[in-house]
C-alpha cells in the first residue's frame, strides 16, 4: 500500500487548509477565522487522522474536509481559550480580541465551531456519518468540559493528580484521541482498532501534556517557545506542583506555600525558589516516569493495532519525533 | 390524519425540553444551560418544526430531539448576543454572564452550540442526515452573519433599507424558515413543498421583526413587554428610522438628525420628538404596510404546498395568533 510519511501528509493538508477560502461577507466575520487559519501551527491533529486513515487506505485526499473540521475546531477552541485567558499572544501574533475586540473573537469563534461541524460533513460517506458525527460531538463537548475544570481548578487550592489527569484527558487528549479514531473508521479500521488508536492517542496527548508542564520548568528557553517559568509564576496546579506539595515536608514545604500565596514578587526568585524545591523533592524524575510511562503504554496499543507492522512505520515515527524534539 | 395545534405541541415539546436533564459534570457548565433552556420563552421554532411535520405525519415525538435542537441554537444565540450586547436581562432574570461571569457565558454557550448538533443528529434517520445538517449548518452560519452585520450597523450612518432587510433575514427569519423545512423535510414533504414552507418562514420572520420594530416605538408598554423606545434611544437603524430619514425634509431631518448625535438627553424627550417626526412623515402606515405585504406574501406560498386545506388550519392559525396578539 502507498503510505505518505507525516510531512508530506502536513503539506498536503496544509495547502488545502491555506486554500479554503472564507472571502464571504461580512469580511468582519471572516477576516478574523482566516487570519487565525493561516497562522500555522503544527497541524498535528489533522496530520494525525490522515495518518490513522491511512494505515487502511490511500487516498488520504477523500479525507481532507475532515482533516480540516478537526483543525479548525481545535483553532476555535485556541481563540475562545486565549479569549477567556486574556492571552495576548499566539504563534507569535496578536490574538484575535486584541487584534479585532472581544465581541469579533466570540462570533467569530462561533462560526469557526460551526464551520467545523460543516467540514466534518463534508463527503463523509452515508453509512459512516452517524459515527463520526457521534465520536466528533462527544469529543467537542468533552473538551469544553476540560477548560472548564482547568478554569476552576485555578480557584481551587485542592486538587488532585488524579483531577488533573483527567482535566489534560479532555482538555487535550480527547481530540488527538478523536483524530485517529475518526481517520481509522473513515479509512474502515474494525472497532477494536480504531479503539485502540483512540486509547493510543489518550496515552500521547498525557504524555504530550506533561512534557509541556516539564518543559514550562525544565526546558531550554531556545527551543521551548515559551518563556520558562510560567506555570510557576501562575500557581497552575500542573502534576508537578501538585506532587511536590504531596511530597515536600517542613521547611520545602513552607516555602512552596509562602510563594503559592505570595502577591507582590520578583519572577525570576519565585520561579528558581519553586524550582529548588522540586528538585529536591525529586519532581523532574518523577515527571519524567510518568510521561514514559504514558508513552509506553501508547505503544503497547499501538502495537495491537491489527495492520502489518510495516504500515504503523510514519506514524510511530511522527510521534517518536514530536516526543525527542523537546525532551 | 391526526392532528395536534399549537398549544399541544408546545406542551408537548416544553415537557420534553424540561425533562432534559444535565446534571453531569462540571455543573458550572452545565448550570447555566439548564438555567436557560428553563427560562421558557414562547418554544416558537420547535412548535414551527412540529407544525410542518405534522402536515405529513403525525407522530411528532419522534422529531422531538431535533425540535429540542433547534431550541438549545436558539438560546445559544441568545446567550452569546446577550454577552456581546451586554444586556443584564432576559426573561425577566438576570443573563448568565451577569449571574455567573463572561468566561461562563463564552464556554456555556459554545457547549450548548455544540448539543444543538448533537441534538440534531439524534435519532435523525440516516437518509435525511446529510439534508438536515446542511440545512442546519448553513442557517447556523447565516444567523451568525446576521449578528455580524447588526453590530456593524451600529457604526454605520449609511445603511440602507435593502441591508436592513437582509440583516433581519439573516438574524430572525433564516433559523425560523429552517425550523419549518427540517419538520418539513423530516416528514417526507416533496423538494418544492419544503422550499415553500422555508420561504414561508422567510416572509413570517421579516413581518414578525417589522412588527417587533413598529410596537418598540407604538406598541402597549402594558402588553409589549419591553420599555417603548428603545430602539430610538440607541439610534437603531430600523426600517422606520432608515425610511423617516429618507422622507423628512428641512426642519423635521434636522430634528431627526440632531436627536441621532445627542450625547446628553432627557430619554422621554428624544423618544417624544423622534416619534413625532416618524407621525409627520407616516412611518407607521408604511411600516404596518410591510408588515402586511410579507405576511400576505406568506400565506400565499402556504397556500402552494400542496397538503389538504383543513390540514394547514394550525400552522395559519399559529403564525396569525402570533400576529394579531400585538399588532
Amino acid at each position: 500500500m502507498k503510505q505518505q510519511n507525516s510531512e508530506q501528509l502536513m503539506k498536503g493538508i496544509h495547502a488545502y487548509i491555506e486554500s479554503l477560502s472564507y472571502s464571504r461577507d461580512p469580511q468582519g466575520l471572516y477576516d478574523p477565522i482566516e487570519y487565525v487559519l493561516d497562522l500555522g501551527g503544527k497541524r498535528l491533529r489533522p496530520v494525525l487522522m490522515l495518518l490513522a486513515y491511512n494505515l487502511y487506505k490511500e487516498n488520504v485526499e477523500a479525507i481532507y474536509p475532515q482533516a480540516a473540521g478537526i483543525e479548525t475546531y481545535h483553532n476555535f477552541t485556541l481563540l475562545h481559550d486565549d479569549l477567556m485567558d486574556k492571552a495576548e499572544v499566539r504563534r507569535g501574533k496578536p490574538t484575535v480580541h486584541k487584534r479585532w475586540d472581544e465581541n469579533t473573537a466570540i462570533l467569530s469563534g462561533d462560526t469557526m465551531l460551526i464551520l467545523s461541524y460543516r467540514f466534518m460533513m463534508q463527503g463523509c460517506p452515508v453509512e459512516r456519518q452517524e459515527e463520526v458525527m457521534g465520536i466528533f460531538g462527544q469529543t467537542a463537548l468533552e473538551v469544553c468540559e476540560g477548560q472548564q475544570w482547568d478554569m476552576e481548578f485555578e480557584r481551587r487550592d485542592d486538587v488532585t493528580v488524579d483531577e488533573y489527569i483527567e482535566m489534560i484527558r479532555l482538555k487535550t487528549s480527547v481530540l488527538l484521541a478523536a483524530a485517529l479514531k475518526i481517520g481509522a473508521v473513515l479509512g474502515g479500521a474494525s472497532a477494536e482498532d480504531a479503539d485502540r488508536l483512540y486509547d493510543f492517542g489518550i496515552r500521547m496527548g498525557l504524555a504530550f501534556q506533561l512534557q509541556d508542564d516539564y518543559l514550562d520548568v525544565y526546558g531550554d528557553p531556545a527551543t521551548f517557545g515559551k518563556k520558562i517559568g510560567g506555570d510557576i509564576l501562575c500557581n497552575k496546579k500542573t502534576y508537578m506542583l501538585i506532587t511536590a506539595l504531596q511530597r515536600a515536608e517542613g521547611a520545602d514545604r513552607d516555602t512552596l506555600l509562602h510563594w503559592i500565596q505570595a502577591d507582590d514578587f520578583e519572577p525570576a526568585e519565585k520561579i528558581a525558589a519553586v524550582t529548588a524545591v522540586y528538585d529536591k523533592v525529586g519532581i523532574a524524575a518523577l515527571c519524567r516516569q510518568k510521561i514514559e510511562d504514558y508513552y509506553a503504554e501508547g505503544l503497547r496499543l499501538l502495537d495491537e493495532v491489527c495492520v502489518e507492522e510495516p504500515l504503523k512505520e510514519p506514524l510511530r515515527a511522527f510521534v517518536d519525533r514530536l516526543m525527542e524534539r523537546k525532551l
